[in-house]
C-alpha cells in the first residue's frame, strides 16, 4: 500500500481514541492542551514527507529528546556512556528508585528519567551546553530554524519537579552526575520542553533509519551505532509497556508525555505522531493506535 | 558477505569463547557435557542451510522449546493465552516471585518459567498431550523422525526442580493452571529435554523468518502473529539481558541452559548456535559471540 | 483494677468489633465458624485463670501454634535455629517471597510461614514426630489430655495450601529443609490444625511468662531464653502489624487465622483472646480491641 | 545487683568491641572522632545518675533526636501525625524508597529518615522554630544550657546529604510536606547535630521512663503517649535490625549514627550509652554489647 493511502488508514484507526485518555495533568502547562489533536508525519530515507492532520501543530516533544541527547552522547565518545547506565528494561515503575538503589545508582537504561539525567549529565560535560546542543541538532535537521524550548513548559516542570530531584539526588548520592543537581535538571527541563511539531521530528530522527547520515550526508553514528540506539529504543523507548509496543507495532519508539511518538524503520524512514491524550501505559492512546495500523498497512516493519 | 564467510567469521569471534563460563550445574545430567564444542546452522527461508563446528551434535533444547509451545497455542486460539500472560520483559531475577505476587499470579511474559508453565498448561488442555504435540511439530520441521526428550535429563531436571514447583504452586495458588501442578510440571520437563541438533533446531523454527509458513507450505501461524511472537522473542526472549541481547545481536532470539540460541532474521532465515558454557547472563557466551559477529558481517539484521 | 474487672472492660471494648471483618476463606473449614463467638481466658503466674465469654469453646489455634514449636527447638539446642532463620520483622506482605529468595532461602522470621516450616522442619528432625510433640506439650500444660489436631481443618488446608507448598519448595531449593516438603508440610498443617480453648491455651503459654518454667516446675526455656521468644514475638507476632499492635497493646503476643491471640506479660501471666472475624491486618479484631482494653485498664503491660 | 556493678559488667563486655566496627564515614566531620572511647549513663526514675568512663564526653546525637521531636510533636496533637506517617518496621534498607513510593508518600515510622522528615516538618510547622523547640527541651531536662548544635557537622551532613534530599523530595512530590524541601532539610541537620553528652541525653529522655513527667513535675505526654512512643521505639528504633535489638537487649531504644544508644526501661530509668564505632546494622556495636550485658546483670528489663 503507499504510504499516503497507509496514512489515512492510520489516522482513520486512531480516530476513536483521539481525545481519550488523560493528559500530562503533572505538568500544568501541558494539561491545557486541546486534547482532540491528531497529526502523523512519515520522512523517507530519500528525504521525502507525507503528513496528516496536525502535523504541522508544535507540541511538547517530552522524552522523545532522549533519544537525540543518547545519540549525541554516542556520537561523542561511542560507548563511555555504557559504564553509567544499563541498557535494560526496567519491568516496573515501582522498581525505579529500588533498582537505582539496589544498582548502586547506576540507571536501568538511558530512557527511563533517572538514565536521561545521566546522559544529559554528560552531554552538558561535553559541550558546555547540553539542551542548546540539542536545539541546534534538531534545527539543522528539520530544517527550521525557529525550533525552541517553551519556556513555559520549563518552567512549570521545574516547579512539579520533586520526582525528578529525588532521582538526581539518589544518582548524586551514587557519584553518578558530574555536575551539580541544579545543573542538570535545568538542562533536563529545557530539552524535555522543546516544542517541535511531527513533520519537524520525523525529520530529525532521520538519521536512525538511514544508518547515522544527516540531512547534509555527514555521519552522526556509525552504521552500528545506529543500529544500536534503535535496539535500545525497542527494549527501552516506551516505558514500561516496551514488550506491549513491540507486540502490537513492532519498531523502535521512543514516546513523550506531550503525546508524541517517534518510531523508526530502518532503512525505510522515521513515523512520528501526535495525539495529546496518554493512555494507561504513559504513550499517546490514538498514536499508537495509528502505528499499529500504519505498520500493518504499510510493509514498513522490522520483524 | 556470503553466509558461509559470516559463518566462519561467527566461528573466530566466538573461539575465545568456547568453554569459558559455568555450565548449568543445577541439572547434573548438563553438568557432564563438554563444554569446548561449539556448533552453527543458518537455515534460510528458501530452505538452504549451511552449518560449520559441531552443528549436527544433540544438545538439550531447554528453554528455546518455550516459543515453539507459544507458537503452538497462539496457532490453535490467537490471542486468547495474553488473558494469563503478560508480555512484558521482566527486569529483574530476583522479582519474578514479587511480581508474580503483585500481580496476582499473571507471570510478566511467556519465556520466564512462570510464563511458560502457563504456556505449557494450556497446550496441554488444547492438545492432551503438550510435550507429544510439540515433538510432532519437531519432527515434522526438522525431518528427523527420531527427535526425542533425553529422559535422563528430564528425571535429573525433575529432582532439582523444587523453583520450578514453587512458581508452579504459586500460580495454582491463583488459579491460573487447568491441570494440576504435577502434571504440568512432567510436561514442562518433557518439552525442555528435548535433544536436538543446530540444525535440526534451525530447520524447526523457519516458520518464524516466513510469515508462519511450515515446511510443508501450510500456515501454523498467520503473518501478523509470527511477527508477534518475534516482537515478544526480541524485548522477552533472552532472560534478563534482553536489552543487552537486543543491543548486541539485535535478533528476536531465544537462549537455552544447555546452551544454544535460536534467532530469527525475518524474511531471510533462522540461525541457531550453540556451546555449552554459560555466561553471566545465563545464555551462551560464545554463542552470543557468534552471533554478534554474524549480524555484523552478514547484512542479516533488523535494525 | 481488678482482673475480673479488667476483663469485663475488655469484653466491652471489644463487643462492637465482634462478628465484624471477614473468616479465614481460603480454609474451607474455617469459614463455616460462627463470627459472633468471644471469649478471653487470663491465666495467672501463680496459676488462677480468669475467664468470660466463650472461653472453654475449642478453636483452630493456627499460627498460635508457632510459639510453642519456636521455644521446644530453643529448648533442644539453644541459638542453633537462628542459623536458618532471621529475627526482624517481615515489612510486607508483598516482600515474603522476594525476601526468602534474596536472603537466600532464610526466612526474616519463625513467625512468617516460611520460618516456621523451618522451625517445624527441625522440630520433626530433633523428635521424630514435631507435631506429636507439640501435642504433647499442649495437653501436659493445659492439663487436657484430649487436646487434638482437628483432621478436617488439617485436610482443608492441605487442600488449599498451594502457596504453602511454594514456600516450601522455594526454601527446599536453597537446602533449607532437612526433610521434604510432603513431610513438613504434613506436620505443619497438623501443628495449626490444633483443636484449643482460651483457657487451655492460656495455660499451655504461662512458661513464657515465667522465666521458661513448666506446670510441673520443670525448665522448659532458661529465664534469657523465654525473654527472647517474647522479644521475637512483640516484634515479629503478628504478621505485618507488629508495630501497630505493639503501640496499641504493647505485649509480646502472637495471633492466628482461626481468630485467636495469645499475648504474654512477663512476670504475671498469659491472656489468651478469641472472636473469629479478622480485622484487614489478619488479625481478630475483637481480639485486638480487648487486649487494648485489657492493658489500660489492668496495669499488665511491659511498656 | 546494684546499678554500678551491672555498669561495671557493661563496660567489661563492651571492652572488647570498643573502636571495632566503622564510623558514619558519610558524614566527614564525624569521621574524625577518636572511636576507641566509650561512655555510659544510667538515670533512673528518682533522678539519680550513675555514670561510667566518658559520659561527659559530647557526641553526636543524629538520629537519637528523632525520639524528642516525635514526643514533642504527640505532646502537641495527639494522634495526628499518625495520618502522614505509619508506625511499622520497615523490613529491609532497600526497600526505603520503594515503599515510600508505593505507600503514596507515606513514610513506615518515623525514625527512619523518610519519617523522621515528616515529624521535624509537622514540628516545625507548630513551634515555628522545630530544632530551636528540640534544643530548649533538650537544655531544660538536662540542666545544662550550653547544650547546641555542632554547625561543623550540620553543615558537613548538608553538603553530604543528596540522599536525605532525594527522600525529601520524593515526600514533597507526594504532598507529606508542609514547609519546604530546604527548611525542613534545615531543621533535620540542626537537629542531627545536637552535641550531647551520655549523661544528658539519658536525663533528657527520662520523661519516657516516668510516664511522660518531666524533670520539674510537669507533663509533657499522657502516661498512654509515653508507652506508646516507647512501643515504636522497639519495633522501630534500631533501623533494620530492630528485631536483632529486641532479641539480645529487650529495651525500647534508638540509636543513632554517631555512636549513641538511649534505651528506656519503664519505671525504672534511662540508659545512653556511646562509643562511635558502628557494627553492620549502624548501631555502635560496643553499645548493644554493653546493653545486653547490663540488662542480663540488672533486673532492669521489659520481657
Amino acid at each position: 500500500m503507499e504510504i499516503t493511502d497507509a496514512l489515512l488508514r492510520a489516522q482513520e484507526a486512531a480516530a476513536p481514541e483521539v481525545g481519550r485518555g488523560r493528559l500530562a495533568e503533572y505538568i500544568p502547562s501541558l494539561a491545557g492542551v486541546d486534547p482532540h489533536q491528531f497529526g502523523m508525519a512519515i520522512a523517507s530515507c530519500d528525504g521525502e514527507v507525507h503528513v496528516i492532520g496536525d502535523a504541522d501543530v508544535r507540541f511538547s516533544v517530552q522524552s522523545i529528546s532522549k533519544v537525540f541527547t543518547l545519540a549525541m552522547v554516542v556520537a561523542a565518545e561511542g560507548e563511555k556512556i555504557w559504564e553509567r547506565v544499563s541498557r535494560e528494561p526496567s519491568g516496573n515503575p515501582f522498581n525505579s528508585f529500588l533498582q537505582l538503589d539496589q544498582e548502586a545508582g547506576r540507571p536501568r537504561n538511558p530512557f527511563i528519567n533517572a538514565g536521561a539525567l545521566v546522559v544529559t549529565d554528560r552531554l552538558h560535560a561535553l559541550t558546555g551546553d547540553a539542551s542548546g546542543a540539542l536545539r541546534d541538532l534538531m534545527r539543522r535537521e528539520s530544517g527550521r530554524a525557529d525550533v525552541d524550548s517553551d519556556p513555559e513548559v520549563a518552567r512549570s516542570e521545574l516547579e512539579a519537579g520533586h520526582r525528578t530531584l529525588a532521582v538526581a539526588h539518589l544518582l548524586a548520592s551514587y557519584g553518578n552526575l558530574e555536575g551539580s543537581v541544579e545543573q542538570v535538571i535545568d538542562q533536563y527541563v529545557a530539552q524535555c520542553a522543546l516544542s517541535m511539531t511531527c513533520r519537524e521530528l520525523a525529520l530529525a530522527g532521520l538519521f536512525l533509519a538511514r544508518d547515522g547520515v544527516l540531512a547534509d550526508g555527514s555521519q552522526l553514528l556509525t552504521a552500528r551505532q545506529a543500529k544500536r540506539v534503535n535496539a535500545v529504543m525497542l527494549t527501552c523507548g516506551t516505558y514500561d509497556s516496551a514488550g506491549e509496543f513491540a507486540y502490537r507495532v513492532g519498531l523502535p519508539a521512543k514516546s513523550g508525555v506531550g503525546g508524541g511518538i517517534l518510531a523508526v524503520i530502518p532503512d525505510r524512514g522515521v513515523a512520528c505522531v501526535w495525539s495529546p491524550a496518554l493512555g494507561p501505559s504513559g504513550s499517546s492512546a490514538a498514536g499508537l493506535a495509528a502505528l499499529d495500523a500504519f505498520t500493518t498497512f504499510s510493509d514498513w516493519t522490522v520483524f
